[in-house]
């Protein structure tokens, strides 16, 4: 195929986004997407520059992931990650890894030895590495780990110890009160998706190369105060990543990230459903919408959950044997917020801006869509 | 719904079972099943009945889940259990748990806790623990664990030593020798699914109770010498177990789960595509023949991967409003052989035998796959 213009997407995560703090969400993306683009200009791989965003996102004390993500009950930071190369169909994660600078980095490495294939003896490459190992093949990697509790920042020990005071006291409260089921409802907004705490969560990019190769990736710190070992999201395959290059006889090529409620995202494989419709249904606004009313906000998966938080960012390839390529950005969320940014190769600076959910709709029960035509 | 009769199947693994050891691989197949039977018999669920069952095939030394498991490449047990309730459809898993008896009775109590529903401060519980905080969590929830080391037997050990020698004499010929791969190819087989070795993987347990609740659940220690941290099928979400109670309109309950080559398994979430499947064509042979080719055999995902290892066990669970009912039980596998139990609730005792390839096959290109049917 002949080479034309890329394009990548990146998002700071669906969750809550302060108006005040605005500014710097937009520049995090914004360098995402510059650094990812320089890496396309020089012939790097949809996968690499993928990587390259995800980093950039990571190394960022305001976002959920890398530097600066959300601590674990015992005050660990442990990440989630995961990359998927839509060419080869290849998909790597780490789950719960701890004190490596950059987690997508370890994704990354475990879609290479894949692709490279077979290990002494026949055994075959992992996919998924969690827990202690995936810090020691980092390491035997020479991919560059932190000090221990390294990715902590001063903010989020600080809010550590606040919720942990509130758990705390909240423990002590719950044997002597019988109420405390209204009680924690009025807490709930604090920690999962609350205004002032400015609550973040996974974040991911989609990108297409010059080639037409796809790809997709994401990386998350978890939710505050999960259990230690509690795997996300980012790190289940078709969850938190998919991407797919699509084929010749009209499949277009798709790669879609998600951020939000976990458990919420796992149960329904929110990515992969996303991805499978926008191939089969040629209109994506369409097939976009169809997932979240279908397959997240009504599935059965779901029942009883109240409120169900949810984001995609999705990029869609079209192309043709005359020569016609498009791209397709669309992101959706039933959170109050998403942070966005992207930028076509011949753009001098990536557009960057925050989506928000209209003051009419109720986060957790409708969703916002949006999205934007590029000719490649 | 009339209470009717249950029906549980176990399999024990598909790889290759040596036929010296027939008669002990049944022996623990049957085991299994009249346990779980007398679980149901007093009334237990099939989620009760199918952790049952899996704990007695992880108690046994014979199979690769919980005491006697394959050991990583630092000589150390790591198992992944999960458990699918086909009629809240929650899911538990653990991934990579050291020194716990049984890892699935975790990922029973991780099913439990959800349905239970909110922790204090909003916090959704957790579908999946992995490494030391599964265990971690386990001690806390008074989840029986053994000593360090406890699930290495005296034979996973000497195991373990001899493939210990060949790897680090493949490495040491890696570097002397640039025509490494052809003798590679040679000794592949004895890891993967060498005949003297008895190389077993993930057990599983499918179950229907007498209200007509499905559940499915399976258990791993994984391959032998894979990379500490790797976590493997069992532990997937919609790979290695999967149960949906089906519903009123005719869409029939199902309940699989899956084992073989981890990565196979994984790429082509093998459980959850059986079981739509199965959801979605009324004859349920064809149904899982036609997974084994299409999703299987020439996916997409598994392209140029030579030999594919794979084995279902599926249960399909039909009724209607006039009382009919009908259980069927489907096993399926491209590896050499498959142990296999079932048993009605009527019947005195289990079925058990050992299903092979015919000789005409080849082992990872072709599957066998038969079935029986039972009124309840």
């Amino acid at each position: 195929m002949h080479k034309r213009k890329s394009f990548v997407a990146v998002h700071a995560g669906a969750g809550y986004h302060s108006t005040n703090k605005e500014t710097e969400y937009r520049s995090v993306c914004k360098d995402a997407c510059q650094q990812a683009m320089e890496v396309l200009r020089n012939g790097g791989t949809s996968l690499a520059a993928v990587t390259k965003a995800i980093s950039v996102l990571e190394d960022s004390p305001l976002t959920n992931a890398g530097f600066g993500s959300n601590l674990n009950l015992d005050g660990i930071v442990e990440c989630d990650a995961s990359v998927m190369d839509g060419l080869t169909l290849t998909s790597g994660a780490v789950g719960c890894i701890t004190d490596v600078q950059n987690p997508v980095r370890v994704a990354e490495r475990l879609v290479q030895k894949q692709i490279q294939g077979g290990l002494s003896l026949g055994r075959i490459p992992p996919s998924i590495l969690v827990g202690p190992g995936a810090r020691q093949w980092a390491e035997e990697q020479n991919i560059p780990l932190t000090a221990e509790g390294g990715l902590v920042t001063e903010s989020s020990q600080r809010t550590y110890l606040k919720y942990k005071r509130k758990l705390e006291h909240q423990e002590k409260r719950q044997t002597a009160d019988d109420n405390i089921h209204k009680k924690m409802k009025t807490e709930k907004d604090d920690l999962v998706c609350g205004e002032g705490s400015g609550v973040q969560d996974t974040v991911g990019c989609v990108c297409v190369d010059g080639h037409g190769n796809m790809a997709a990736g994401c990386s998350s710190g978890g939710i505050w105060m999960k259990h230690t070992g509690r795997m996300g999201p980012a790190a289940h395959y078709g969850v938190g990543s998919w991407a797919h290059n699509g084929c010749c006889n009209g499949k277009p090529g798709v790669a879609v990230v998600s951020s939000g409620g976990g458990e919420h995202l796992i149960k329904t494989f929110l990515a992969k459903m996303c991805a499978d419709n926008v191939q089969k249904e040629p209109n994506a606004s369409l097939a976009v919408s169809s997932t979240f009313k279908n397959n997240f906000l009504e599935s059965e998966f779901l029942s009883g959950v109240e409120d169900k938080h949810g984001g995609v960012l999705v990029l869609k390839h079209l192309s043709d044997d005359d020569g016609f390529r498009e791209a397709e950005v669309l992101w959706a969320h039933t959170t109050d917020s998403m942070c966005i940014g992207y930028q076509l190769e011949t753009h001098d600076r990536p557009t960057t801006f925050i989506s928000r959910l209209p003051d009419s709709s109720l986060p957790g029960k409708s969703f916002a869509m949006e999205g934007k035509n590029f000719k490649l």
